[in-house]
């Protein structure tokens, strides 16, 4: 028996079903479990997969016994639908549509009213009764064969069309009448014949296997080609072809088309939901020359409008349609986008799939389709989008607001904010003293312009990447950024942000979409968000899954408190440097890198210590209990330094020292790669006086705490940038001789652990000997992302959009943790750190924390924790739930 | 039987052997061995390390045993001697010294003349016939004993003998007479009194103990810890200590002292070599008071001195030593340095050892040797430092020349040169021009000065370490550099350099030791190497050996010629961008850099064509089909830009521009962190006419090559900075595109190979995928460290001297491969690599590869080749046959 080519569905049952996606494609099986659900699909077949690899390697020849089989289930057809292809009274039309298994642009895509030729096109106008209508169909069937299959351009049949317009007076398409329609189709006709020296192909069969052919061959096609390249689809997959007889919707008041959803997709509330439209077409509900008219009586009470719903204008028809509403649901067990067309009286059904939904939706949907016990509190859990929380914990921009589009860069920090622009950091914290909302714009932003960025209601800037110091403080902080946004260009001097020939001056409204990387000029109204029930019972079900922590990076004492609200366990990431930015303590910090002897440079360590302790204090009694990871000294001492030569005179006169001194200070301690030089624990090992401070703060800090509330303080004292075992025990050995001077003075017993911060590649290799002393290793994945790649996330702007264009890195490493390079060597040093110290405790703590992708490979090698932002805490709280239960699907497998 | 402690030797046979220097350190078992060849050595006895061990770990008790051994080995040094302790009549005097496994700085060192006391001198000064050295000698001793066993401080004896002095209206040691001393003594003795409040001690054997208590305690003390500790040495080795009888050359004109060499220690050459002393004791031949006279007729001769030589003066027990120095060479087969002393007519033999020599000698030494068959040819190979000959490749400094030391730097490319300084590179050039020898003195040089350090004798740069851009480029061109002189300041505008409240202005000589890392002021006298026959023979003798391929770093003709000259085997690394600083084309790839779009970027590389074209055409015909690795374009594009002032307008002139675009331009090239941004591969990426243009280049050059000298040209093209499979096979593509065009063009077949430099952690991980099209890697050992580390070696001098401090790094990472970590990446990536390709060529281009310790780490993990500078050439070739030899040793083990 020859081999299956062909798969017919309709009539209440198929020969496919949706678990044969790979044969059939995505579109040809779904049509198929339709039909197998009984519902009335307009019947059809699916040419399989195998047919395209079959016809790409035999040079464009197909099997032998598909032939038979195509003409054998058209017969099927005919006879579903009581039509004949070809027949001049009757004419059956088939819609050709290509479906590959993943969706593909490039590739054919549809070609509609097949079987349409001089003969049938007046069958047509017969049965359906409006010439205007068959002759328009006809028309269109032209131009889109004649473009697709026989490779006309397009551009030649609209200047027949607004020739024709202009010679008749006529502007819109719903001023010409069939005759008109006629008459173009004729012209149609004969373009094709001119350009091709051959007729317009009458014969259905013939036009029937040039669309197949076409199909095929736009799956070898140069886009398609470059497309599945850089998704890495293989060829071998192929394509489907589906072939479906035609209903129509406008064929008079019986008839209709319509789009519904089994839920609200917006609000994800559990009601009918959708549109529809009297005697119109799919196409008619699309294009908004109508004005769609609800489903449901509800609906229409709520909208307050006074177009009859299909709940009331067809009772019975409507019935049908909330029956197959709960059927599909039930069968697919998620929300529903269909579309049904009813063709005089008789209700088809044209597509069902899972309905996309705001991040909201999701969540209600989830949560209540969990309650309802249609789904798992597991499967609800799998349903939401780890990203689209985001939605629900930052103001987003009202969907329905217009905007205009300034410039673009990239959505470093998600959120949406409208403000004043300003460009100083000082400027940002006037203004909003004055009672301003502000925009903060900077080419790049550091670390003196904490205060701004705080003050700020969003930041943007135009150099720097997803992990630029930018987008690191602003997603710690919540607030929205977009950042390295290129094109634009910022003027200090004159004020201005201008891109395109747009230009706006301070103190001018502009608005920015951190989740989408949008600048847009004045203010587009934003929604608030709300922190439903549904969101505490998610995270309650997602808590009892997951194993892995979640802590967070915060060092003020209002992160701490958001991520405490969010869930976090602990503190993963408490970066000391910046709690010495404050006006009032950098002066000191500036004072110390300026001293030019150690007794200098005790004093001035000595007026920073109790700020440090304060700081401390805070972070423990906030924490209650929680583990609190601080990190030591970590960047390289020039960042403290004024650069400005306004500040500079201003450092100079508070410290009573010359400018002149600071300068050569600031020159000497100025590195070609500051990155890679004196900073970390190269600090500790060449001023072991400031470390030596810091600890002291912590342990007094601990001490305090302790005595007050008889609370357990459990820091865990972080030391960064390690890359040797001696580098490590020698400052391992001073904290715990810190730590023993203030257990002495204090009389308390001070309960503490020392690690550190594995974030050099070296670090990893040498993983099991730096555990001998370490009793924590947290993953600093930014730093070693650049140190694996030699890449610094700061200068890579410049390249990384060539490197996109070229899909050469499959995630921006600085998001998503490059799992083959940078994950072996996580994965090696858990494992040394582990053989070492069992009991070694492993986390990570760099951006990648927050991230979905990153959270399931932390899940996966064993890691004890990750810490991240605060408003990310919850996202990586459900990241870390689906990947255990990833893994019970894997094992259960 | 108790556990013997004590091991006795002298009198022609010992208890003890050379081999046993464990149990009795390296003096005991030396002086053991002696005695076994039946060479006349002063009897003694060695107390093991065993008791060492015993006496820290039991509160510094001794054995039981220990006591009565002692006395025992004491009894048979009386009995040999012919002396006995304690004797007032004729007393035995003995040395007490400390002696552990490997030489140890600050532990106890010696007592000499222990036995002395008020009685026993007297006895001396009969017997010796000499009241006065009877008495100079207690008088040492008890100082001696003082300080280093008795803890009483050195200078309190000082003050005595200077107040004497003065008192007495003397000036120098040698007016002291007999009683003089003897009064001396006496004041010691009571000093000793007073400040202890004890007698100086007269009982010999309280003398012995006192002093064997001291060399165990020594072990203990807190330098010797230290050292210990930086040195990685057990305190668990402990020390033996040395007990031997006195004997003295200053007994008459029958009595003498020496020492000699078995061959010229300067020269290598075959002949005896040394000086003695008539009636003297060793410390007057070190002292300098008296002139030594020659061993020998011929060094009399050689040396036209009218001082009688020991062959003329005793000409019997010049026979005797002669007929010693035949024994030990072959005994030991090595040149050895030996001690003697002749006591009334009596030849002893106080020390052997290896012989510390030249470069030149132990390279004339050692062929000469294997020659003679007394050493076969790989022991000669093995006797060689591989440092040792870059003294004989470069001129060094007459080691006879005073030196007036300005200050010092890192010793970053070796050789000796004087000069007349000059700051600028310009200037550098211009007074070569006019005939003067000049020293470049920057703070660091950068690309532009490559004309200018040429043009110098010498270079020296305060800042950046041993890797640093003058350093690496320095020693590529074999020109001595000091770098990184950190106390040394220079000032640009007054053009001084100063260092320790001296100063030299412009035009001022120095002379710089880049072996050495000195800077002196003035003209230092230096020598010139010469590459005798000895050289070639070793080199043959190596070649036979090593299995490692040596190549070299060259991009000049000058370059490559020298390379040849001392045995490179092809080019490992040419960097193509160091051909972009001559003055006539740096303007090409300016005006391409400043380029607003491609065609105009295409123009200006058009014009850098055949430059490029003609380097590639120079170095094929100099290499002769040998292979040659080119490296596309490698540094960031910012670095060919004009930094100063007046040279951005001179570009601006000459390209018409405004400067004000150079500077706009330069300004969005800057980076944060250079070394990880915009260079390399990315560059190949974001713009690749650059390659295309190069690829040309190089392809053009070979199809000229191959058909004016029908040679082969077989260049490697590597691609700099992979990260990922992509990124290379991109410019895989590319390579191969721009050869076929250029074969097809020029109707030549072209051979070459397409590879990578592996200089990424994350290239090391991914080496498998890398090596699917890559044919070769050639290990970038310097960034792979620099990111391995996260250290960057331009900015690590501020810390790297506080890690030198502490040993955090056993080696410079940027000298010596960092086995454990760096070694590890390049070994897994060799793995991977040739496991997807078992043909893959491996090779190593960093600095490193004319380290020796590092070209043994190639040869153990089985690279093919280095490639170093062209000077190091040698050296790695050496280092190569010894990592061979020492991998034999290992299987034969």
């Amino acid at each position: 028996m020859a081999q299956k080519w062909v798969y017919s569905f309709g009539n209440g049952h198929a020969e496919g079903k949706a678990e044969m996606r790979e044969l059939l494609g995505g579109k040809g099986a779904n049509l198929a479990e339709m039909s197998n659900l009984g519902l009335a699909v307009p019947p059809g077949f699916t040419i399989s997969t195998d047919v395209c690899a079959h016809y790409t390697s035999n040079q464009n020849q197909y099997p032998k016994a598909l032939e038979e089989q195509v003409n054998y289930a058209l017969k099927q057809i005919e006879k579903d639908i009581g039509k004949n292809f070809g027949d001049p009274k009757n004419p059956l039309l088939v819609s050709v549509r290509s479906g590959a298994r993943a969706s593909m642009p490039g590739m054919m895509d549809t070609v509609l009213n097949l079987g349409l030729n001089d003969q049938t096109v007046k069958g047509l106008a017969q049965v359906s009764g409006d010439e205007r209508f068959a002759y328009d169909s006809y028309r269109r069937f032209i131009q889109m064969y004649g473009d697709v299959v026989l490779g006309v351009e397009h551009h030649l049949f609209e200047d027949i069309l607004a020739d024709y317009k202009d010679d008749n007076d006529l502007a819109l398409d719903t001023e010409l009448e069939a005759k008109d329609w006629k008459e173009i189709s004729l012209k149609f006709s004969s373009k094709v014949q001119a350009e091709l020296g051959n007729p317009f192909p009458q014969d259905p069969l013939d036009q029937l296997w040039g669309a197949i052919n076409a199909v095929f061959g736009s799956w070898m096609n140069n886009r398609a080609h470059i497309y599945r390249k850089l998704h890495d689809i293989p060829e071998s997959w192929g394509t489907a072809v589906n072939i479906q007889s035609m209903v129509f919707g406008n064929m008079g008041d019986t008839s209709a088309t319509g789009v519904c959803f089994t839920r609200n997709p917006s609000t994800g509330e559990n009601c009918f939901y959708g549109e529809y439209l009297v005697n119109a077409q799919g196409e008619d509900v699309v294009a908004g020359i109508r004005t769609p008219q609800p489903l449901t009586l509800f609906e229409k009470t709520t909208n307050d409008t006074d177009l009859p719903s299909m709940e009331e204008n067809m009772p019975d028809l409507f019935g049908e349609l909330l029956t197959i509403r709960g059927k599909l649901e039930q069968h697919y067990k998620d929300m529903q986008d269909m579309e049904f067309t009813i063709e005089d009286g008789k209700l088809w059904m044209l597509q069902t799939r899972n309905g996309k939904r705001t991040g909201k939706a999701a969540l209600r949907i989830a949560v209540e389709m969990a309650e309802e016990g249609l789904i798992s509190k597991e499967d609800a859990i799998n349903r939401i989008e780890p990203e689209a929380l985001d939605q629900l914990l930052h103001p987003t921009l009202d969907p329905d607001a217009t905007r205009d589009l300034l410039g673009k860069g990239l959505p470093a920090s998600p959120g949406a904010a409208s403000g004043k622009i300003v460009f100083s950091a000082e400027e940002a914290e006037e203004m909003v003293l004055k009672g301003n909302k502000v925009i903060l714009v900077r080419v790049e932003t550091s670390p003196e312009d904490i205060g701004g960025m705080h003050a700020a209601d969003g930041i943007l800037t135009t150099r720097g990447g997803m992990t630029s110091h930018a987008a690191v403080v602003a997603r710690g902080m919540g607030r929205p950024c977009v950042a390295g946004a290129g094109q634009m260009k910022v003027d200090y001097k004159s004020a201005t942000l201008s891109c395109g020939g747009k230009t706006v001056v301070a103190g001018d409204v502009i608005t920015i979409d951190g989740s989408r990387g949008e600048i847009m000029l004045g203010k587009v109204k934003t929604i608030q968000p709300e922190l439903t029930g549904d969101f505490g019972t998610l995270m309650d079900w997602v808590d009892q899954i997951r194993s892995l922590k979640v802590r967070t990076n915060a060092e003020t004492p209002e992160d701490a408190q958001t991520a405490i609200k969010f869930g976090a366990e602990g503190i993963g990431l408490s970066r000391t440097e910046h709690m010495f930015f404050d006006p009032e303590r950098i002066i000191h910090i500036r004072e110390m890198i300026l001293s030019s002897n150690i007794d200098e440079r005790r004093q001035a360590l000595n007026k920073l210590l109790p700020y440090q302790r304060k700081d401390f204090i805070s972070l423990f009694q906030i924490m209650k209990g929680l583990p609190v990871t601080i990190r030591l000294l970590d960047p390289p001492l020039h960042e403290f330094l004024p650069v400005k030569n306004d500040e500079i005179e201003e450092v100079a006169k508070a410290a009573n020292i010359k400018a002149e001194i600071i300068r050569e200070r600031a020159h000497a301690l100025q590195e070609t790669n500051p990155m890679l030089g004196l900073r970390g624990c190269r600090l500790g090992i060449v001023h072991p006086e400031i470390y030596e401070m810091q600890c002291r703060a912590i342990f007094e800090a601990c001490a305090e705490v302790a005595k007050d509330s008889a609370q357990t303080v459990t820091p865990e004292v972080m030391i960064p940038l390690v890359g040797s075992k001696k580098e490590y025990d020698i400052l391992h050995d001073m904290v715990d001789r810190i730590a023993s001077e203030v257990s002495i003075e204090k009389k308390v017993e001070l309960n503490y652990i020392t690690g550190t911060m594995i974030e050099l590649p070296r670090a990893c290799l040498l993983a099991g000997q730096i555990a001998e002393r370490a009793e924590f290793f947290s993953f600093g994945t930014n730093d070693l992302t650049q140190t694996t790649f030699g890449l610094s996330r700061d200068d890579s702007g410049s390249f990384l959009t060539h490197y996109q264009d070229q899909n050469i890195y499959e995630k921006d490493p600085f998001v998503s943790i490059d799992i083959e390079g940078v994950g072996e060597l996580i994965e090696m040093a858990a494992e040394r750190g582990r053989k070492r110290r069992p009991d070694i405790k492993l986390g990570i703590c760099g951006e990648h924390g927050g991230d979905p992708a990153s959270v399931a490979f932390c899940e996966k090698i064993g890691l004890d924790y990750v810490s991240c932002s605060p408003y990310r805490v919850p996202i990586a709280r459900l990241a870390a739930a689906q990947a255990v239960l990833r893994t019970r699907t894997l094992v259960e497998d």
